[in-house]
């Protein structure tokens, strides 16, 4: 590797700011995002599966290569080489890294094994809107049961956590599709077989993007290419015009609009005669529809869609995902998008065990989701509010403020000393940008008498816009500052304090 | 960058390993973790700290290189390239990372800024026992602030933690030292000033390192170098003799055995003229010691101790480590060590913005501390109870299997379906595997009396060991496997959790 370019660094003020693609996350956006992973974790447990959680990088060849972006440099992943030469990369899901520890574990491990984790992965992407090159994922994986009942679970699973979520019923939807129909219906058109897997990929990865292409532009990626607004050329799998056509009305049988009933299942290209593959992926699919059917789940919620695809490679059978279908500003109906989506992928493992170890996963995207929630308003993404701000008012005597402090935090509640420099009015500015309920104040006329004052900061802040000759404005005044003998200081702020509780 | 071997690999079954110095965790780690950080959070969050976090990884200019250990490639970080050529690392600490984001963000935060966060980090050492390549750290900072209360805190937050996680007092102590008092030492013996950073650097380290190599070590360090077990030389400071002397004198006074009293302070170096640096720094202290004793923290919660020194570069003016004294088998005290530790910053969020920003931050060892909860048993590291399992007697009724699973699930109860392929002993064998705390079958015979059995497997491995002729095998029998009718499956297991609860 070359030298680290630091060293010859000759500027004396370095540039505080992060590399692309990547973000901090605050306080708020920390606690909505905990609050919802432990909503989806109980859902999960409930559902007997385990946490397990494996490390941030693994030996690349260990992960393998199956992110779509291909025409991204490394392919899209991070890596480095180890002191002895190996390379290591930084995940880039957290499917790979659960397929070596099974195998690694595979002995101790009870089978089918059920597991779940949240964890971040890293793309070398080129970042965009939205688009980030470290993102948190929550996946649950069952490995070691080759039964359509764990896909099944899957999709009933991802639906429970929907509605943990408060994402009412009818604006989510796991729909659920299989890999091998869409085989069949390529063995059909002549691209079966180890040789064609390439084109197969590429044709995937084209019907993947329907959502946003539209029919036209999946046709186009089905043929000779497709150029996108920005004028980039994007090669396609060069399919001959029939080959496209039958693909067309397998995937979209009505091409006037995106098929969302799910009841066109198996609606068949004309001419099209189904082989064993195709037949193996219509049971599945079925044996699908039957137990989510007995469990009680409805259409709305879960729903077979022949144009689920899913991007990455390692896909085998069954696939799902689940979309959001939200309302705009009008009240109108927008599609969201997916939030999450899985399937099979019986040759993951088997990769390091060399005998096939079936599976099958989903995986939510965490930050996407909780977009989604906040556009619902199902969590709460405004900061909590802030401490209790003890003022220095005498820097002599701030051991006695340090131990108001004390008083306070002893008794539960959240309480910091003043720590910077400025004077009275920059302490209260900061305890405002804090969110602080309320300060403390004890200079010296104060500590003659034995007392602190108390200025509730959300009450000043209310009476600052009322009339200043009204009653009420005197009296809420009155509430919003005043003097408390020195031991009675927690007392005082815990009203102070249940006063917010009640007005918010 | 040399192209991936992966692409060249022949062989047709994968390595499935984790990198050397890295590791897995499972439920009960995870578990275990989750509650120590949520005990932290609560005693951060009551200090007024909110929290932030960054990602994994920054442009490496902007991390720094502050890490100890110079003898590794990289010195001791993970670095990669970005499209743009620009070096990309991974962080090594949550401090520098931070210094970038509030530099970054400076304007918008509010002054002094508390914030706190646990997070991975890496660090590219040779790995060992204990010694992992990532690790968790929990980070709390003061950004804003010179004031010794911001660093006195720092400690009384750190002891207030150690006794939330239910450490006893007596076997958890916050020492405190100030890198002024010994650069004041090392000014007097001639290693002032920029051009002699290095020298001061390899003396401090060799102090961090009196713990491990005792004073002889140290001394051989301070001087020509040392010679380990292993036989690998370490270059020494190259100090005079009577400089060592010096030093020695002040780090330990005593020397026959390690100042862990504390009331030492200030026994100077026969000969020592204290200088400004150093009147600093022992004000320093002397006023964090005012702070924390009028808050009520005895001295051995939080102490004066010149040994501390913290092997990081960046610390510019008080330090603290906090020490753990564990019992062993026979109820003997052994030094457990460090699980945390920190100290002043003044100069690291300086380096983006060209103006003096003080800071004061201390890190927790997540593992570390992990590991001496468990040792003190303040913490479950039990796995915790497995779901229900409903077994799979008959393959074409898996569902109704999946139906009752439901009606568990639904009522709360963790639970799930058998999905594997065996048999029902098998069955029984995952169930024991998962600690489920009990089976439910229903084969043809108990369906035709709209019955289910259920065996409590708690219950029936303790009567596995009683004798067959005594009554209470009988009883305990009858209560390990029951019938119940059907619609009274939950209440059946409600009763065998409840029962299970009570035996706890």
């Amino acid at each position: 590797m070359a030298d680290n370019p630091s060293k010859s660094e000759k500027s004396n003020k370095l540039k505080a700011k992060l590399p692309r693609g990547l973000a901090d996350r605050g306080p708020a956006e920390i606690a909505a995002t905990r609050r919802m992973l432990e909503t989806i974790r109980g859902v999960y447990e409930r559902y007997g599966f385990e946490p397990v959680e494996t490390p941030m990088f693994e030996y690349t060849d260990a992960l393998g290569k199956f992110l779509p972006d291909q025409d991204r440099p490394n392919e899209g992943v991070f890596s480095f080489q180890d002191d002895d030469e190996q390379w290591l990369s930084l995940r880039y899901d957290l499917t790979a890294p659960l397929a070596r520890y099974v195998a690694e574990n595979f002995d101790t491990l009870p089978k089918p094994y059920r597991s779940y984790r949240a964890g971040f992965v890293f793309r070398n992407e080129k970042p965009g809107p939205g688009r980030f090159r470290q993102f948190m994922q929550f996946d649950a994986d069952t490995v070691g049961s080759a039964s359509p009942a764990a896909d099944a679970e899957m999709c009933m699973m991802a639906a429970d956590a929907m509605e943990a979520l408060g994402i009412p019923r009818g604006s989510y939807v796991v729909k659920v599709n299989n890999r091998k129909l869409l085989d069949g219906v390529l063995e059909e058109i002549g691209l079966g077989g180890d040789e064609h897997a390439g084109k197969r990929l590429t044709v995937l990865r084209a019907i993947d993007k329907l959502d946003r292409l539209k029919p036209e532009g999946v046709r186009a990626l089905l043929g000779v290419g497709r150029k996108d607004e920005s004028g980039d050329f994007t090669k396609g799998a060069g399919l001959e015009v029939q080959a496209i056509e039958k693909v067309m009305q397998f995937v979209c049988p009505t091409e006037s609009t995106l098929n969302l009933k799910g009841d066109a299942l198996l609606t068949l290209p004309t001419s099209f005669n189904p082989g064993d593959r195709f037949r193996e992926g219509a049971n599945e699919i079925n044996e699908i529809r039957k137990l989510v059917e007995n469990a009680g789940y409805a259409g709305d919620q879960i729903r077979i869609d022949q144009t689920v695809v899913r991007g990455l490679e390692y896909y085998t059978g069954p696939v799902y995902e689940v979309e959001l279908t939200l309302s705009d500003d009008t009240g109108r109906p927008v599609r969201f998008g997916s939030v999450g989506g899985g399937g099979r992928y019986d040759g993951l493992v088997a990769r390091f065990r060399g005998e096939p170890v079936p599976a099958t996963g989903f995986s939510i995207g965490v930050s996407r989701l909780l977009a989604a929630l906040q556009h619902l308003g199902k969590i709460e993404t405004k900061p909590e509010p802030g401490p209790v701000v003890v003022t220095v008012f005498d820097r002599d005597r701030i051991a006695d403020y340090q131990s108001m402090v004390k008083r306070l935090r002893d008794a539960g509640i959240r309480a910091e000393l003043y720590l910077g420099s400025g004077k009275l009015g920059p302490q209260f500015k900061y305890a405002d940008k804090r969110n602080s309920p309320c300060v403390i104040i004890q200079g010296g006329d104060e500590k003659a008498r034995g007392e602190v004052q108390i200025k509730d900061l959300i009450l000043g802040s209310e009476i600052a816009g009322l009339s200043k000759d009204r009653d009420d404005y005197l009296q809420k005044q009155a509430e919003a500052q005043f003097a408390v003998a020195e031991d009675g200081l927690v007392d005082a702020v815990r009203k102070v304090l249940a006063r917010r509780a009640g007005s918010l």
